[in-house]
């Protein structure tokens, strides 16, 4: 079955289009810098380590190289990486830029709604800077 | 400097020794089961993607061995994978046993301090599986 980005997900976020084997959103969050990496795999395959050994291999790969750029061009305290997928099945990766001023801190994000969307300039910006990197 | 355990990391589970490039522990918290794998590198190292490619690699693979051990022992309806490290900085990986019935869903388990030590059957009995396992 062809890979359909989940809704939810898609709805969410900015589309940076598929670097290796996942595809790679911005989350409209200007709160926290918030990749969300999906794997491009059958739907069935919902935790990471069902991820056939090659697969996993590319999938943290691209975890690495996120994160790497997460670290280059946003000032991140700490960097949060994390695969929960509790409610949205689709087997996807939060790597989330924190900082002790950040409203959530040092609790998890996941439990916090706080919530800004970024406006169109620096939505254009960090998507310029993702482009260059990668 | 040589590997030195977190005291804070060291006093909340079980050691159950060294996987790979991995110290591993169950939280000793019988709501969830819950692992902590401590990858034995330089505390300066704090981020999973500062790991080298090589140990970076090993400790993914860890990761995977662990989240397999938790899905053929335990019945789990999803399993949660994190690195966070916003309060204690050692560089450590949370693997989750989730399911629909404990106190935390869907929500995340960092967010919530439902605790209730293991009896000492039940610890040794998951050790016992743990060390036929690896």
């Amino acid at each position: 079955m062809p890979f359909e980005l989940n809704a939810r997900i898609a709805a969410g976020g900015f589309d940076f289009g598929t670097l290796g084997k996942c595809r790679i959103l911005l989350k409209d969050n200007a709160i926290y810098p918030w990749f969300i990496i999906v794997p491009e795999v059958d739907e069935n395959i919902t935790e990471l380590h069902q991820l056939d050994a090659a697969d996993y291999t590319s999938v943290m790969f691209t975890i690495r190289q996120i994160s790497g750029f997460i670290e280059t061009h946003f000032q991140a305290e700490k960097i949060n990486v994390a695969a929960i997928g509790n409610i949205v099945r689709q087997l996807h990766i939060h790597i989330v830029a924190r900082n002790e001023t950040d409203p959530a801190w040092p609790g998890v994000v996941w439990s916090h709604d706080a919530k800004k969307p970024y406006t169109k300039e620096s939505a254009i910006e960090i998507h310029t800077a993702y482009q260059r990197s990668f």
